[in-house]
């Protein structure tokens, strides 16, 4: 061989005749992992084929990272040279995949004995090749298969009948022995080890619920304390939440504190916002004294996780003026030529109260080690879900390395990220590592938006990587859909967010009470926001959706095919302000199909159509839908089924669908 | 730093924020060139952000491989993120390119101070940081910028009035300079360097001729000579081919030669098949004798050259049992458990005058090595052109070596796969590194197939890797439209060919002498097929395509819109068996509208639409269409036009677009 380095050939690898190209899921050829959730499939599809006409063995290989040694499981072809396989993961942590091919001389052989007998022809020095081939198998396995092969090589040379030998060798005995030991000197190996992160089923289907602890005192006029939250938590548990999102609980600093409502001069006993975190007191390992002490917040994680409720802390990283590190780390921030610190800017907008951190300081390296610090000091105190602020205003690389590292350590934390920004910002972050990620929903209001942006998310390559939690309403957020709807808009928007969404979360008591004025003509921010001061909600007041929430969150946790997006499909109906979806569990012993009518202000009815056939539904028998919202039970036939529906009363469905309607004993009534 | 191996991270590049990905094109993940002819421009895409709200700065970066030191083209923004450039490719041979980018800090304290202004904020501190941008700047130009910078930030510094300061900072003089001197110290660079491979214009643009040159003897009954091919040369040039595809010249085995229509038993004068190669005068390096001498054949080949016919090779990698190398090698061949050696098979068919070489041998690299060697020999005796017989029955990693290795020494080769098998097998043939493709045109006959195929292959992706090459008929292929449509289908297919494809053949004489004899019903094999016997083609005869073929390659050689594929775009019609589409250049000089007549047997009219703004014509002006195949003229209005076309006159129109009509003595009778 003269030359060895053509670009891209293995020479040694010349005797590899087998492609793999094409794998899936295979995100950035390689570049990041994968995410599922414990006991989740991972379904992998290849293109694989050889020159020739030579039958192909095709395996799946994965193994949990760290573990030597692939397990392998057969991979089917589907058609097209497209082959599949798949495997569960049963362990939170990364898992590794790959695929191995090669060709499969005794099956190659098999088929062309098979077409020579058909065709007449003589096949004795077929048998002498196949025993060759079976004898090879026999030194590649151990006993008592070897052995085994051993005394069928000497079958298929030996001068019994030929009827009898070719009984054997097109038989499944033999072909099953040695499918076990395939040949593979000439195997080949996709050129990439594709990962999995596995998370726990929260990353995958959790309940959010986000509010400030300092305003969670039973009276009015009173600074919350945790103390005044774990008095809170029978309330949010009540309501079907598993997650309590707290905004920053850090020290908060004192220059130029924001006032109510976002104005540049603070009085006296504004409280400035969470965000503005630093203070004499301390910084991002620090609580604010008003709160309780670090102890109380243990004590708070502890009840929450009594009621079933785990604690998620905001990851916001900045600084106020009066921050410590402002002191002990200038090297941090960005000084202006006049030697002042530079403030955070948006031009024209100015955040004199925030020092941003500055990524490109030569010291980034100590930086970097010291938020890692805040996030693993809050792991030590019992908090396992991180909620992270803008991370679009922090580089891509250092939070690869900040999740990859904690999750290393603790594969059970998530990470959600807070970026209201550009699709492929929002992409690439949860391809760094995010377990979750905010979407567009809260802007998403119409059919057509609802079906076009969730399609994308849910039904793409995207959803490999990109885990959507829906929020109807933030402390930044205040829709106009929900400032004019009233009630019904609420209610519309919880249903959607918690059906459309396996993951959601609002931001309360602002939402289950209602609370719809806003800053001023046009803006999304609240009046009065508590982003800058302290609200006292009347949560016993009879106007409240609690019970509707908590009946939502119930139906979420009983019907398994709304604890995943994968299913999500829309439906069409002939009224625009009708959306209609299902969702189902993989082997359709759970469907629900939701019918939404988007309109807050007046009934709407229309004709709808379910895919029975695909939904396991036989289209010539009746069958039973029953809603999970008002208890109402239809009996349905057909795929087009009329529904009409009073926003003023509830503007939503939640069906679930019974395949077979056996008996009278199915219906209430009776029982 | 705690860790510095986090997966995927290079802790190096903690401050490069700049995110670069879904670079376009790019096959396979980079593992693959792409394919340009010269002069062609190579266009790409590319996702480029950073964290936070900073401009960018991106650049694409493209060298001829071996020249040290990237060329730099600046990328544009075309909103979403995405980014593009574009450079030429100017010699043959192998460019590389890949994509860098950077915060823009300049620009981006540009765009703030522009905000301020307008809010009416104070900038003066806003200026001294821009004078340290300036400054800096300067530090990385080479005089006179230096100065120049230097001098300017000065300017920015000084207390001169705020207006001048601003027309200075925003004006574009100051911008234009510094965008010549970027902030590289933590820019990003693609992970991947990506490999053009420029071929000459011929891989993108021929009109191949495919002919058996023991069948170009003037008088019945001989066996045709190189000499003979000289002498058939004119007739080729005059229908206006430029390549002359030979099959095997080589000498033909004798064991178990092929008789007369594939007959088992040759009889004495059966002259075997070409593919047949090997016998004692020789083997892939050798001339069948009677055919002439090396010497003729280099004649050949240098009197082609004068007509502007390059003669091709035809590279059919396999042995008869007289092949030198059977006994040479013998190690080479796959052997039987009997002792024989293994023929080829493909059950239940047999070709026992085939040996196939065995990829798998223990000695591949010899053999590698030595099937190069037989490319190398033809190369020095004057061919450029190969086509491969049955590449699909041989690895792609040998191709892949094979066809670099060439090409790092012979740019110029041209290598055309002739694989008729499954999509994916063909396009990784392609993708390793096969100049052109046969494709499935043969068996596209419905317009709904043709649209289907020809978009895929133009309009897709695999468009950077595949390029086709349209044969209506070979050796192995007359189609039952062929054999059924008579003259008109024989038309229609060369307008198809010729006009879908910037690259097609024909195989001839049998092609313009119109040959529809098929051996039996249902078989595409010609009855009495050349490929076993030697035949006598009247070409002197006057029904022939002859004068048609020559019209049409001229319309193909004077209208480089038809010198293209990329352009191709199928248009609707009302008539299911009227087939209407258009190429293009550039730059919209040239326009050719295609309508063909699907039906060999009945005049179809209908309505065509055309997407007039698309094609740079104005939708309220007539506009002149020229049909090149008829030479008649019609002024059109509107999208939508009337055709009504008899395929027993022409069954195509191949219009040329002119865009204004502006006098009377644009059409030929007034002139």
């Amino acid at each position: 061989m003269d030359h060895t380095a053509t670009a891209g050939i293995n020479i040694q690898e010349g005797r590899k005749r087998v492609v793999i190209e094409g794998v899936k899921p295979e995100i950035d050829g390689g570049r990041f992992p994968i995410k599922r959730t414990i006991d989740e499939k991972v379904v992998v599809d290849a293109d694989v084929f050889a020159d020739s006409h030579d039958a192909i063995s095709c395996a799946l290989l994965h193994r949990k990272e760290g573990i030597s040694g692939w397990t392998e499981v057969p991979m089917e072809h589907l058609g097209n040279d497209r082959w599949r396989g798949h495997f569960k993961v049963t362990e939170i942590g990364r898992y590794l995949y790959t695929v191995r091919a090669c060709v499969d001389r005794f099956e190659s052989w098999r088929r062309g004995l098979a077409k020579k007998v058909d065709a007449g022809q003589d096949v004795s020095v077929d048998f002498l090749a196949g025993a060759e081939l079976v004898e090879a198998a026999s030194q590649r396995a151990s006993n008592p298969d070897a052995k085994t092969l051993h005394d069928l090589a000497d079958v298929l040379r030996s001068g019994k009948g030929s009827s009898e030998r070719l009984h054997l060798a097109l038989g499944k005995e033999l072909a099953a022995i040695i499918a076990q030991y395939p040949d593979l000197r000439f195997a080949s190996t996709y050129d990439k080890e594709l990962a999995v992160v596995v998370d726990r089923e929260k990353a995958r289907f959790s309940s959010w619920y986000e509010a400030f602890p300092r305003s969670c005192a039973s009276d009015a006029g009173h600074h919350g304390t945790f103390k005044d939250c774990e008095t809170r938590l029978s309330y949010i548990a009540a309501m079907g939440f598993d997650v309590l999102y707290l905004p920053p609980i850090h020290p908060i600093g004192r220059t130029n504190r924001k006032g109510g409502n976002n104005t540049p001069e603070a009085r006296a006993d504004d409280p400035g916002s969470p965000w503005a975190i630093g203070s004499e007191e301390g910084g991002h390992k620090a609580v604010h004294p008003q709160l309780g002490t670090m102890e109380d917040f243990q004590h708070l994680v502890a009840k929450a996780q009594e009621q079933g409720i785990e604690i998620a802390m905001d990851l916001a990283f900045q600084c106020t003026p009066d921050h410590p590190y402002a002191k002990e780390h200038p090297e941090w921030f960005h000084r202006r030529p006049d030697g002042t610190v530079q403030y955070a800017e948006n031009p024209p907008k100015k955040y004199e109260d925030i020092y941003p951190l500055n990524f490109e300081t030569e010291q980034w390296q100590e930086l970097w080690s010291e938020l890692k610090s805040i996030v693993v000091f809050w792991i030590d105190h019992g908090v396992r879900i991180f909620r992270a602020d803008n991370p679009h205003t922090k580089p891509f690389l250092f939070w690869e390395w900040l999740i990859n590292e904690i999750k290393r350590d603790f594969p059970e934390v998530i990470f959600l990220a807070e970026a209201f920004t550009r699709p492929k910002v929002m992409y690439r972050l949860a391809k760094v590592g995010f377990t979750q990620s905010y979407t567009y929903f809260a802007w998403r209001n119409t059919k057509g938006e609802l079906a076009q942006h969730f399609t994308e998310l849910t039904q793409s390559e995207i959803r490999d990587f990109f885990r959507p939690n829906l929020w109807p309403n933030t402390p930044d957020i205040l829709t106009e859909y929900l400032q004019t709807g009233g009630r019904p808009a609420f209610m519309a928007r919880l249903v959607l967010a918690a059906t459309l969404g396996a993951s959601y979360g609002i931001y309360g008591p602002a939402f289950e009470l209602l609370e719809d004025q806003s800053r001023e003509g046009g803006s999304e921010e609240y009046l009065d926001s508590e982003k800058y001061q302290i609200k006292h909600w009347d949560i016993k007041r009879t106007e409240t959706l609690r019970n509707f929430i908590a009946r939502v969150n119930r139906i979420r946790r009983n019907n398994p095919a709304l604890q995943g997006d994968w299913s999500l499909c829309f439906h069409a109906t002939d009224n625009d302000q009708l959306i209609c979806y299902s969702k189902h569990t993989e082997d359709l012993t759970n469907t629900i199909v939701v019918v939404v009518n988007l309109d807050p202000h007046h009934t709407h009815s229309g004709w709808m159509e379910l895919p029975l056939l695909e939904m396991g539904l036989n289209p010539d028998q009746l069958y039973q839908v029953h809603d999970l919202l008002s208890d109402a039970r239809f009996l349905w036939h057909g795929p087009r089924n009329f529904v009409e529906i009073n926003p003023h009363v509830v503007p939503a469905h939640i069906f679930q669908v019974r395949r077979r309607v056996r008996t009278e004993r199915d219906f209430d009534y009776f029982m």
